[in-house]
């Protein structure tokens, strides 16, 4: 058996990023699926490092400004954990931990001197999803081809030089699937990510590595990416926080995309944390920071503080039409929807308008070009890889149209029928103001992420609950809203309205899926970043009071 | 001599308009070039229709509700006015003045009736560009095959919703060049429009017909749309204000456009006056109907209040490098500098990066398709025509891709160098913070429309001045800054940098432009169309003071 030129890449990759583990922070690895618990009970943290990790980052923030935390002492802390929760689940690539504490020990010595913070985010360990260019630090993507060729100073993203600017620590980049177009994390450079739950689901794409870090404490913060989906369903399925916010509000100046150039579906970046409050922080220091002085895709408008109405309506999405939502889900649907009520708020049913064609249309903008520059990046590089399993398709795709390329004109056509699809989703959105009782359309909808908590690994179908919304361009919020239990069984005879409702609903297992999170997206209009973390927070606190 | 099918479908257009036009508003067009000051000299507006027509649009309004005016008098007295204005420089397309005066005619009753006002624009006559759909009406935008093919209500445009919602009278719609791709007015339906400060000039274009009508004061509001120059290069020559604004600020919903489905480059919609205070009264209408409820390219961005500070900072781009503006325009342009610095503001001399890269990219967009959709609409429709002169290089674009069209892999290309472009434009414009002595960047930058007042017929060269804001998606308003004059003559030797510029320069004679508008923008940066507007009186305040 020879090994190939790809594999050597990878292999030498990994064993480089393994060899930034230090030894003494190497753990042994317990049997059982479910690993969540380990960071906890595997006694390399001490008490307080434990205590460091489990406190969220503006608290952090807040005691390491008045001096009652080191940032060395928190970057050293998050640092072990993220390399426990690495050799748990595999979701790290670039690992910079020098770095990091000597950064940290500059704040710390600066802070020691003036007694000044050095910023919103003074002292705080960021992770970032390993599209985000850093310099000196590859973005492979998952990309073989990528492999061992560091972003320059000029390539570092514009949202990496603001995190610096606030005094925050970068120390971590996490693992994606290759390109970021698939909604499982393992790629060939890399491997596969597995969520913390239970180790032999996933942990969602394209921001895997980022919602299984997270999901273990090994991050306070982090930012990931969406265009079909990639921050919404990874922070669902690991139990935290993230922010889809709309196209032209943060900046993804400085990120690798998978189809570079592709804009009429837009790649947007957004936080993800355990702690909603972190999301809110990321927010406002990224906005502060005037992203629409460099970046000629971001819009100015700057964070608004806003109070909500006393009496919200929320609408609830329970079945799209194309795959009704797995027991689990919609146990978790119906107990959000309860304890809104509990609290006031009216909550009414809603369906947005011909999902499957909204469903369509944007796998048609993001296949857009034919699968030119995917298999380009996949098969044509200096080192040629295989096509990972779910990215196969493109290969097909690209069969189809290599010698007839899709054209301009088509894609000009396209954008008509997405301007006639809108329309009509706009329409449903807004017929709600008759029916809200608060005078305005419902404030926005409570949905699935994905008709499932999480999959077994390999057999993740149907994003249409969120890539609906970035073929629309709106802004979503992810909560955690529950956990899967084994009564969350399915009927003994059921009817199915197509395969993919087939197949998910056949590979779902209750007793599989037992103690793994459940996510939930609130979805608002366009540009409404402010509101959808409120809400998200509304619906959050709302299911904790109802749960009493 | 056979007349061919294109010419019967022309010439039955050409007289069904000019039989709306009642036989007692013919005038006898008097000889000589500039007819600027016919509508009031040809003896068929009365005093008080005078007085109408050369009346602000707030201030008619203000009258009108307070019973001072009825609509049905100012609906009259401006239709009179267009249609001696399109008998001087054809240019008008749909006339509808029977309906304009049977709504004015209800406004009027409901008003006496109730004493209410119907809306912001009580009883105001506005026209509108060719491409902006109205139920019942054709929107040809100069082409045969779009003849004789009404917009049905589904089709009617947003803005007209909300124009008539507010209480404005439409009454007229304006003439363009086919496809709204050239910066004169002319087509094969409806022929040439001319410049009334000198017919045998060009009136601008694409909003060419509201240019001329405005000028002559045939309406006191007009709506014109941009993709390159196409509300400011009219507005510019005729001596008026026009508003382009960024992307997504006003609707395009239910404008015919002349690339359909093209959208990296976007399509605006922005008014058009004699008056600036009525550009802000119809944004402040469109922005107060919230658009962004219907349209799905409309950003929730309401109309702001906003207050100048003190002291300004103006750049001024004297010359981009490509063409270096016609002794009439430099002339203002130093005057428009001297104004602006007698009150007090810093003007500071200011390039954008790279014009003819920015101009270049902009030309690639716009033939991004390789010709086809404007091909189609000229030559493969159920009537082909001839092609428009300044249309034909789409014939050699389409015979350079018809075998091989331009891949939507290649618009991605495309759309990366934009990015990397912008960058440094933006660059270029926040560097200013250093020099502005205000501690803000620039607040806008003052720049020619043109290179030249106007040009003689079918000579129109050089778009760049505007376009590269198109590029941009920035906010730039137009306003009158002056008159050439027969002083303005060229230096008896030159060099040029290329064959544009010496095109331009040598087709610039002193003489036949004296008298003739010169228009300069105000750019701001995306979005700021609140500030644009602002800037734009300053600037012309200034001017009338300077030059008392």
């Amino acid at each position: 058996m020879t090994i190939e030129a790809w594999e050597k890449v990878a292999a030498d990759k990994v064993a480089a990023r393994e060899a930034l583990i230090p030894a003494e922070w190497r753990i042994t690895v317990p049997k059982g699926l479910n690993v969540i618990d380990v960071p906890r009970t595997c006694g390399l943290l001490s008490p307080a490092e434990l205590k460091i990790t489990e406190t969220p980052a503006v608290e952090l923030i807040a005691q390491m400004t008045k001096g009652a935390l080191t940032s060395v002492e928190v970057t050293t802390a998050f640092s072990k954990r993220s390399a426990i929760a690495h050799q748990l689940t595999n979701c790290l690539t670039e690992i910079f931990y020098t770095e990091a504490l000597k950064a940290a020990a500059e704040i710390d010595a600066e802070f020691t001197k003036t007694g000044k913070s050095a910023g919103a985010l003074h002292g705080l360990p960021i992770s970032l999803k390993d599209n985000v260019n850093v310099s000196g630090l590859d973005s492979t993507t998952g990309f073989i081809s990528y492999a061992n060729k560091p972003a320059t100073d000029a390539e570092e993203a514009d949202l990496v030089h603001t995190i610096k600017n606030a005094g925050g620590i970068l120390f971590c980049k996490t693992n994606v699937p290759t390109g970021m177009l698939m909604a499982e994390t393992y790629n060939n450079v890399w491997g596969y990510t597995s969520n913390p739950y239970n180790t032999e689901y996933g942990c969602g794409g394209s921001s895997g590595g980022e919602g299984s870090l997270l999901a273990q404490r090994g991050s306070p913060l982090g930012v990931g990416t969406d265009i079909g989906g990639s921050v919404r369903m990874p922070a669902a399925s690991n139990g935290i926080f993230g922010l889809k916010p709309a196209g032209g509000r943060l900046s993804s100046l400085g990120l690798r995309a998978g189809l570079p150039g592709q804009e009429a579906i837009k790649s947007v970046s957004g936080p993800m944390s355990q702690d909603l409050s972190a999301l809110e922080l990321y927010c406002k220091t990224i906005l502060d920071a005037a992203p629409w002085e460099r970046d000629p895709n971001v819009f100015n408008i700057p964070w608004r503080e806003i109070t909500l109405p006393e009496k919200l309506c929320f609408g609830i999405l329970m079945d799209d039409g194309i795959v009704k939502p797995t027991p689990a889900v919609t146990r978790v649907l119906l107990e959000t929807k309860a304890a809104l009520e509990a609290q006031g708020h009216t909550v009414i049913e809603w369906t947005p308008y011909d999902a499957p064609a909204g469903n369509q249309l944007l796998m048609r903008f993001l296949m857009g070009d034919g699968g030119f520059k995917m298999r380009a990046q996949v098969r044509e590089g200096d080192i040629p890889e295989p096509w990972p399993q779910a990215l196969e398709p493109f290969e097909q795709l690209y069969a189809m149209f290599k010698d007839k390329p899709p054209t301009v004109g088509g894609l000009w056509d396209l954008q008509i029928q997405r301007v006639t699809y809108l329309r009509k989703l706009l329409e449903g959105w807004y017929a709600t103001k008759d029916l809200s009782g608060t005078g305005r359309p419902m404030d926005g909808v409570i949905s699935p992420v994905t008709a499932f908590p999480s999959c077994p690994r390999h057999t993740f179908k149907h994003a249409g609950y969120t890539a609906l919304w970035n073929l629309a361009d709106q802004t979503a919020c992810t909560f955690p809203a529950g956990f899967a239990n084994k009564n969350d069984v399915k009927p003994d005879e059921q009817e199915f309205r197509n395969a993919e409702e087939k197949d998910i609903w056949e590979q779902y297992d209750a007793d599989r899926v037992d103690g793994m999170p459940v996510g939930l997206q609130v979805i608002v209009t366009r540009h409404q970043e402010e509101l959808s973390l409120k809400l998200a927070g509304v619906a959050f606190e709302a299911l904790k009071e109802y749960r009493k």
